[in-house]
């Protein structure tokens, strides 16, 4: 099975978006999305995606402070974590909000952990020998496909059983897409069943071909991606995304942002690591709620767009 | 079967407390507890136990710093909730600390919800359809004994093998005293399995029958408890306990306590109700780690004693 770590496969995304101009998109035959949306063939559509909702109450109050913002336009929940029923709350007393569901596999932090929705003696490939989900995929980790859609189809299941009505499917720590044709096959066949968009990158393509060939004709497909790495220094968190705004793309880029508060029930769950911590959380809820980032928008005439527009613009 | 309310329940353990004078003993044929421990056979002995470890990052924080000061003797924790793995982690860093398990089967907030550590497909009478443990048990609530089994012996083999090596068992929300011989019984099946002193009060014997009917000549039992109702007003907090402090009577008593901070994550965690909420937790924790407290246990020649102890000396 092909496999990369996370930050290879960033790296990649990132390297493509800042070195290749577009070549195609899916909608070159008939109108683009930017202009099923009615705006013009060259607009730069943007997403702004805030992931990992559900997992503390921390995430969740920064998030929808972020939603709440305006500037943040969509998020997705995932559904394994104990967190989760606080936002099943807000999606149904807010449904206007773009929520999606975070379809997660891995419980990868040390002191706070969480497991499978299926029981989990049906998905035993996905879980270590205390019963979470595993910290990690290595090398060694076998994962059963048909498990992974099984314990995919209780976490769509649940959040429809709860009340969410999800607005697209994607993928925690991207184990979904690189992780082989098995994998995404599963995914593609849930979001068929469903109906519901998944998040999918033509930067993705080239070093991923399976991800392409997979997909059906009208299956949406955004043009770029754009998450920050742990290669930025803290104090350059604004000058990334600033440089990244600035060099937006036609098209529809999806940025992928993790909000949080730096507060002690962050700090606690993420402390083995400042990787997707606690402090970067905080950086990434400061600059995306920022008066900054509101006049880089309008500056560079980015237009923020949600899931459920694009969806609907597809059809 | 016999139920009662949990307020019901404590009201009488209560009221017992208040108004009868100690008339049996288990130990009365040979040395009392208190002897065995090396004091006099009328010495006052006090556990203070704080429950709930491993439900919220705010709960383990304060209940450590509780039992770190000394005045909190015990604790007990929650393997099925997701910061139980923090807890682990400080049990094997401080194989000192007097911690046990606090079996549980239901997950009673709205906003934060956990389920069982056994596949849910063979619990499925303690589970609701989300498949996390019931909010209640209510008269309707079908709860299978054998399950219940099932599950608790989940909750102490995940402590094992996670290396917790716990000194006692008690019972989340006194589900497992409270609800019948046939649930009591299936706690001390495991109890003498795994040679661990269950929670037991002999002032809970004229009200559960059952209790007392299911013990062992050697199992362990204590002679009072105390714990704060939703009747005390909050700045009646310490009043309460300072009088029943006052009052102790000669023998063993377990003060079941609740700490955590009144901190954004303990607030959004138990925001559907008071009770048991943070501001309640903030109360416990200010007045058991008060000098107020230290001087009453002074001043009234009370013995903190741990559950490690009362069990060694059992023997």
């Amino acid at each position: 099975m092909l496999r990369a770590t996370i930050h290879k496969f960033l790296g990649v995304a990132l390297f493509l978006l800042a070195t290749t101009s577009i070549s195609t998109h899916a909608q070159t035959a008939a109108k683009s999305l930017a202009e099923k949306l009615g705006y013009a063939r060259d607009a730069k559509l943007m997403i702004v995606h805030a992931d990992d909702l559900g997992m503390t109450h921390s995430v969740n109050a920064a998030s929808i402070k972020g939603l709440e913002s305006g500037l943040v336009t969509s998020a997705s929940i995932m559904v394994p974590c104990p967190w989760f029923p606080e936002m099943v709350d807000y999606a149904k007393t807010h449904t206007d909000a773009d929520l999606g569901l975070h379809l997660t596999l891995t419980s990868e932090r040390v002191f706070y952990r969480w497991g499978p929705v299926a029981p989990r003696d049906k998905v035993p490939s996905l879980v270590d020998s205390n019963g979470y989900f595993h910290l990690n995929w290595t090398e060694t980790t076998h994962i059963d496909a048909r498990e992974v859609e099984l314990e995919l189809r209780a976490q769509i299941e649940r959040a429809l059983a709860m009340g969410v009505r999800p607005t697209h499917l994607d993928s925690h720590q991207y184990r979904l897409f690189e992780n082989g044709k098995d994998i995404f096959q599963s995914v593609q066949r849930l979001a068929h069943e469903y109906k519901l968009p998944v998040f999918m990158v033509r930067d993705w393509f080239a070093a991923r071909p399976y991800l392409e060939s997979s997909l059906s004709p009208d299956d949406l497909v955004v043009d770029h991606t754009v998450t920050i790495g742990s290669g930025v220094a803290p104090e350059k968190w604004a000058d990334f995304y600033s440089t990244a705004l600035k060099n937006l793309q036609p098209g529809v880029t999806v940025f992928i942002i993790h909000l949080a508060f730096d507060d002690d029930e962050m700090r606690a769950a993420t402390r083995e690591r400042d990787t997707w911590g606690a402090a970067w959380r905080q950086r990434d809820f400061n600059f995306f709620t920022s008066t900054e980032f509101r006049a880089l928008v309008r500056e560079q005439d980015i237009k923020l767009v949600t899931w459920r527009e694009l969806a609907h613009a597809a059809k």
